[in-house]
């Protein structure tokens, strides 16, 4: 279904019903900067939830932290961000229209930051055949300023990851939540990149949020658990009903390896413009604590009680971005097919995904059903996300539930004045089935 | 239990068990950033999800939103930040330090931002008596550059409050929820401000996060709404536990209220430096809304079917602060009491607030009892956030426990091998209660 037109489609749904909307739209927008509407936050939210009960909650060696976005500016020239996170790029002379080099040279992938440029092979403007000038080096993390004076010293950053965050941590929290390694620790939150060219939709912003894991290993044991998490996270999109064909992991060749990598694997989509990362499963070794160490003059070393030795961890660091898998689950939801001669579009989307769980609709706007189908909300209402719709005929109503994925539909009809029972209507099968309001609750929760 | 020792004990629990860190405190920190560790995330996602279900989910009035942090900058041309946004600073001749001019004359609350500065009254410096310069205005705003150009064009500003997101976003959301008016649009995100001097821990920072609803009404019924929303807001103090006499409302002079307000109340907290605000719910009417139409050209108005006529609604603004939220629930659960001749500290987090939910304890570590408890806890970090531990007494566990608010305490001990039923010990009362294994997860849910 990821074909253009589903694009399209998809593009103006997220519109039409407030998933997605562009930043300060009433001012011609920012470019590379969404909005999220009701349905679109709740989406959001979900995805999170869906990860955080996955790789925290649910499991005996991740705990979670949530750092600050702005940091030490130090941290960056420990992490070589500084100097290495930069890409290549071109004016033209002519029409003034700005490239990113590589991009243009077709060489490198717009997910490789961190790599040495390549030279550009491409000379003329692609808009207007002007000359280009010369490549220069563009650094990607926004800059600004904390304190009353813009100066050298003051100068700081907004994160263009969340990872480091996690090891300047990484000793506090070994000490005060006394757990030994394997050791993981998970977090979401937002990062920056000043992208020369971001686009596709959601799937490269310049503000975006990520949700990352640093798991940190005994030498020696970081290709089984480099293994490990690749298998866990492919699973995870498929349990959350991502279709098989769509997904895919690729092992990175060694020249597309970020200078910190000694192995990286993919999780892909296959999105309209291609297979394109989903996921980034690196192992980081143990770059980042020897380089944070060496900067921060702290030892950052773990004690094996096995060996009796002091040793850097190596760092397994399955990095996803919430924005593109939002819109990887919305395409993959995407369906339309035929009943009774008309086209129903319906967002096949996972129950836990759903932004709406339960829509509650009295048949019609009669002054005998809104009073009983308002009760049944208020108490559906406390237990799931849902919505109370009214307004026009009840296949309408359900066509609009359908569209933005809420999976179940009860229904009050005259009926239930008589024998005090619902309809639940499913959203894939459209099945229907009757229950009583009093275990409405319990059969709804059976269901989601 | 506001005390200035009970904060000192506080701080120091929140860094031993990994509440709140010094953002790169390994680096020598950086002032007004703070992170979270892993029981800190969770109580501030628990604050967060507490208010998204009081105020969204659970509301037929309310819809969600998440906006960028970056918005085209014009936002703040027309929202007034750019001109208004400010304190006065001085800085001693002397010694080179800085102060905030209102503070040192005494004269405006911390809170107040947006008014005009007064004059301070203060001549010398009250660290080393030194002469001070005249005071400056300083705006608050964080400035950074979007694109690869630093300069006046390519300028914008992290945003110092969410407010202005949903401003932005009201015709949109309006148009694709097809709600009606009263409507209210809630959103949770990270703000910034370049405070000149952060403190008070993380009560003053410079990135924070805000819990934000702008509430649409009618003008002529936006006095009856404030009232709504000041009683809801106290309410969901005081039923998450917060105690009756640590909270009040207090009505702003009019002469601190914004320039923007037609009258706030504050919901105060008494934290050791004095009652402070907690929450501020501001009756903006309709400057916002009439400064963007103004500024975008777009008509930002409701057509109101019963009168027939186009209005610009009124905005009842409940805006609360997580941070400080979580430090006034912290300093609030914060007990200590003597049991058997030891001191107990506890924290008396409500059941919703409490980052553990459950602790899995087997009596001690010996190789009959782990097993059975490790299944225990497979069970049940299904369904909510647990710990397991089996280091060290049981009894030095439970305090573990206790101080860090997890309400319940699951053990296993010699008789659950015969019985197949543990006991559940309650933090507050401390009374244990034996119940099988095959209902646990239902009595843990009882009391959950």
């Amino acid at each position: 279904m990821s074909t253009k037109a589903t694009v399209e489609k998809l593009v103006s749904l997220c519109k039409r019903r407030g998933f997605v909307f562009q930043s300060s739209e009433i001012y011609g927008g920012i470019g590379g900067f969404w909005d999220y509407g009701p349905l679109g936050v709740e989406l959001k939210n979900n995805i999170k939830q869906a990860w955080w009960k996955a790789v925290v909650q649910e499991r005996d060696d991740v705990v979670g932290q949530d750092a600050a976005i702005v940091m030490n500016p130090t941290v960056w020239r420990a992490s070589g961000h500084l100097d290495t996170f930069a890409d290549p790029m071109v004016d033209c002379k002519e029409c003034k229209k700005r490239f990113r080099a590589d991009e243009l040279a077709g060489a490198v992938p717009a997910s490789a930051h961190g790599h040495e440029a390549e030279a550009a092979k491409v000379t003329r403007c692609p808009e207007c055949g002007g000359e280009l000038t010369e490549p220069r080096m563009f650094n990607l993390m926004f800059r600004t300023y904390v304190g009353p004076v813009e100066d050298d010293a003051s100068t700081a950053y907004l994160r263009p990851e969340t990872a480091q965050g996690i090891f300047v941590n990484f000793a506090n929290i070994l000490t005060t939540t006394r757990k030994k390694l394997p050791l993981g620790i998970a977090q979401i939150g937002k990062a920056f990149r000043n992208e020369i060219t971001p686009g596709n939709f959601i799937f490269r912003d310049r503000e975006f949020e990520q949700m990352e894991i640093e798991y940190f290993v005994k030498p020696g044991t970081d290709e089984q658990w480099h293994q490990h998490w690749v298998e866990e996270r492919y699973n995870w999109y498929l349990g959350l009903g991502m279709r098989k064909e769509n997904v895919r992991v690729r092992q990175l060749d060694s020249e597309e390896l970020a200078h910190y990598a000694k192995d990286t694997y993919e999780i892909e989509y296959l999105f309209p413009m291609g297979w394109s990362e989903l996921e980034g499963i690196a192992n980081r070794t143990d770059f980042d604590l020897r380089r944070h160490a060496e900067f921060s003059g702290r030892e950052l070393e773990y004690f094996d009680e096995e060996s009796g030795e002091h040793i850097v961890p190596y760092v397994i660091e399955p990095s996803a971005g919430v924005d593109r898998l939002l819109m990887a689950f919305l395409m993959d939801a995407y369906d339309e097919e035929e009943v009774r001669g008309e086209t129903r579009v319906i967002l096949r989307l996972h129950k836990d995904l759903a932004p709406i769980k339960v829509a509650v609709l009295p048949l019609s706007r009669n002054e005998k059903l809104v009073p009983p189908a308002r009760e049944v909300w208020a108490t559906v209402r406390k237990q799931w996300m849902s919505q109370y719709d009214d307004a026009q005929s009840i296949g309408r109503r359900y066509r609009r539930q359908d569209e933005v994925g809420t999976p179940l539909c009860v229904t009050i009809d005259f009926d239930t004045l008589e024998d005090k029972a619902v309809t639940i209507r499913e959203r894939d099968s459209m099945e229907q089935v009757r229950v009583p309001i009093a275990g409405l609750v319990d059969a709804l929760r059976e269901r989601l």
